[in-house]
């Protein structure tokens, strides 16, 4: 099996590093292939940067989607996951998504803890957008100047097993997912210090993605998610324009 | 990995047609051990019948769950699944849960189709209960008598695929699951006649089993999920018995 | 008029206690028969718990409604009460639901106030399922060890008023509810302290189930409430087996 | 015990049959007056009605109120309950909230069977102003010219029936409300009819009204339902003025 | 373009101070007309007071509406707004409402500062009445004896400020709205001290009224809101008597 | 006043027909700029071209916003509107949001009537997107072959009056929007043929900026809207990588 992890953040460390934890996630014989947005912001972190890397998601789809069996969007929120469904006959998961899905069957409320305010309107929109805001207990964010996200997991890691300990003290959270791709590995290393289950997105993704992969479910050929057919359209990469041709 | 598929009906030859659809989807080297509910009636198919399962699917799994590694509620409605989760030390996963965790990431909105209208109730308040009613688009039920519940699948083909056309076409239904155990395998073999996504719950519930035994998440110590001490009893069989004086 | 009032609970003191109380609030001419479960836990304070009440329930239910009016569902969390609805030819209230509907009559919003965390959950819970969560303001449970649950009442009123006042002050609460049989009669004792309505289950079911008696609606004949039909069964007690018979 | 009846319409054939109705579901030792309103609309149906019988309740209640245990106001769509609740130092029950939580206790879902289709949306609005339209199927109308109001519920009785059917087949409803004052009695003469439970408002108010003079809850001085202080005021009648005086 | 701003308190001056705040955000070219209740309290705070002032807003516009364009229901609360526009045959706006529109195209969510408790819950009450409710973040409202209401918007200055912060801070409030005809002018006054777009209702309802007038929608002769035919009623004023009858 | 207008697809001849239709509804002494998308779909009607769209609207306001006081995101369905909301230091409208919230002072419920099914789940996310799907009683589709868009609105004008009408009937729609630009004009056009308010986005959203805009609401320096400080990117046009400098 091969999945497609397709970062919409344009910092390839980050990349190797999602890669990583979700290697160590997969099934023996799932292959990852990791590729990183074309264009846009380094790290995203608001609703700016997010609608750049729907559009990115969209074009890294277009571009490298043929010969995997499924797609993840890996960034927590979930940029063009809906609209990445649309465009692809293969399945496709979103970090964020996978996460509270997995949430679901192990705790009545889950809380979100992340690195920035910013990220936790973010975060809050996209569990409402999943419809799966319901039971959300919190996104609880550090407020702090972030100087390296690349370190962030390590040199921050104190002040984030103090807000799960909040989120389950405060706002009764029985499950803790860490947002965010740069948290990727927060969720194994911390399980030892937080009393409840503790999950992140890329590994939860993984599997979410090779269980589709065996249920094969048939590609919709009615309703929102069929194949749009070709359109006039301009402007845009080839591998894009190929799927406004419809070809 | 060895999965623990509970039968919460008490019909036995129901038990071994699930168990076969079961292991249909499970990953090589995934055992799977499928036991029958010791009491209660032959078809779950309303609130008096689930609540008797939810009690005879807690006594299976305190008396069968050592030396398994997750467990399947494998009754549409999920019986006594959060009740389980509370009492194992190992996850629990119900099939109606797994459909509608994974109908999330194949569409906008999903329909149930089911044999009778007592169940429809059913699976709607197992919907609402689980949180994830929000994207049910409705639950359609054949109103006609059922002879024979184990040839129901076969002998009902027709009209079941018809309320699935009723549910793409005047519901917006985009995934349709087909709910109740007599139902398993439909999903696969009806692929090809309906245009939109298919799933039943018992190939749903193996693969998510195995998804959180990968994922290993810690079981809970805090929140309504850790394991309640012991507390004087009465009447219970020997292995609730156990649970209660926390042996 | 004659009402059975079942404890979901094995504690025959608890029945007693609630007995005593019900009698106080009945009308002239209600008589009351008391009993308590015949298996479970001494007292419910969790899913496992409330999962074998529910069954416990029906299991009374079936033994002793002969003769009787309506039931009462004596445990605050109402196990089994949708489903003892559904068995039952006579209407059944819950001690939980009672009260949350006269509370709607009181004021714009209530809290429940109870003995431990792990009820807060239940309750919570309770008043989703019944569709009464819109108007709940809060839980608030005492988190510290109850040596004897039957002397808890009399032992915490001083935590349990300044969780009252907790809610009043912080939850915009509106209407306090005790929640829990031991708590049985605070909210007559404690309604000079509180500047608020004050309730309990055992008071406001008696006056619910006087008021459907002399309603006098009919039992459904269609519909979710309907009494199902016969059904092989396996495993229960004579009286259930008669009700599975059909006889 | 003494009920005060405030019918909100000013036809006073309306206010003799709602009281022969509520004396007929009365306990022995309840007394009931009835009073009309001062002002307004004969018979109220639409917003700018139900305004104009809020201000009339309160005046009604002011005039009337002294000597009663509980009021009860008597059109269905409650103009002016949540203000009279704040006005009166007894509680205050109204006819359309009564029959919904009454209908709360018999079926999951209940669907109001009513004369015109303006007082279908008010009837909407009051239950979501209730926060009890969670469980609200249907609100079914006749779209037919009512000539005489009094004489309703016998010349369009067929009607009325074929949208209970209705309500049932299609709106999956368990329980029928009838909503109206001019539609008293026809629950009780209808019930034969209709194989789910029937409800009135008159009924159903007269019973909640005993439980809360039973039950005794102290009236509120914190919160939304506090007594309001004194305020300067004008041009209102003499019993409203002494509210306003404080005296 | 001729506005008609109908202040639902009999306090003149309020009635001032509100026109002349409307006349500083009124398009060149648009002429308001401002008058009072007839009847009614000095200041409306509760349930009591917003019953009896929809009546006086249905006499006012009745009396005074023709020969105007739009109307303005200017207590926030908006007091009869949905009758008035059953009544009227012009557009008619509320202050509370014209401000949560605002509110929406300029944050994620919205607190309204006000002046006393009462009032917050009339103000939820009102959000959630007019279905804006979903991004309501908070009410806060001074806890403090208001002296003088008119000049309370100055002399608590500092205190309102600090609100807003704890609105920002705490509940994630992203637009503040100053809820109460006394603080009109605040929002304009305080813009410089909040981080966030600040709001008050007389302004938003000024220009909401100016863009329904320029939109110039037809009146609804379907459903509720097309104008009720006559009908007999008794006691109102003659401007209300004329409308019901229909002349 | 000079207002911006962006039309997200990129087919110029739509955009002066939207231009033609804003300019009839703009105050005197209102100006207006129009611009159509640089890339993208002709003609957006899913998910896919909606998140090319979004990308394009930023893009198209990066670069045209200076000198303008608002602007207008002119697809029915507003992509990229909350995005734009935090790029721009001016007020951004859509013209979907601005028809809801218009729909909001005319009318209990809305629905909308457009071309196409596919744009209907569109409209359907996006009204749920903004929050504003709390009244939205439906959105009508014509299901037929559309040859020629810029035709549609008089080729189809009966088939889209029949949808209206059964709206009506059939939803209770009180307020018709006519969805999608191609549309523009219609609202007006049919004004007499239906009888309930109809409106159409781009002069509801004309006469929103120009409240906002009179209103002069500071932008927020705080919270999810403020504007994000500089950050590495890559890859996208000289106006947008201006904003992500921080010049």
């Amino acid at each position: 099996m091969r999945l497609l992890l397709i970062n919409p953040n344009t910092t390839e460390p980050m990349t190797q590093s999602m890669a990583a934890e979700a290697a160590r996630f997969a099934s023996a014989g799932t292959e990852i292939t990791a590729v990183t947005a074309g264009f846009g912001p380094q790290y995203i972190a608001n609703r700016v940067e997010a609608a750049i890397a729907g559009h990115a998601v969209l074009e890294a789809l277009a571009t490298h989607a043929d010969g995997h069996d499924a797609a993840i969007v890996a960034a927590f929120g979930d940029p063009g996951l809906a609209a990445a469904r649309e465009l692809a006959s293969i399945p496709v998961v979103g970090i964020a998504e996978s996460a509270m899905l997995t949430a679901w069957m192990l705790g009545r409320r889950y809380s979100i803890v992340c690195l920035t305010s910013r990220l936790r309107t973010w975060y809050q929109e996209c569990a409402r957008e999943h419809g799966l805001d319901g039971r959300l207990a919190s996104v609880r964010a550090l407020d702090v100047p972030i100087p390296d996200i690349t370190q962030a997991k390590d040199q921050f890691r104190a002040a984030l097993m103090t807000e799960c300990m909040r989120a389950i003290d405060d706002d009764e959270a029985e499950v803790i997912i860490f947002g965010g791709g740069p948290l990727a590995g927060l969720a194994r290393e911390a399980a030892g210090d937080i009393p409840v289950p503790t999950l992140d997105g890329v590994s939860c993704a993984v599997r979410m993605a090779e269980a589709l992969v065996a249920l094969n479910p048939r590609k919709a050929t009615r309703g929102s998610f069929a194949r749009p057919g070709p359109k006039p359209a301009k402007g845009l990469s080839p591998a894009l324009m190929r799927f406004f041709d419809g070809s």
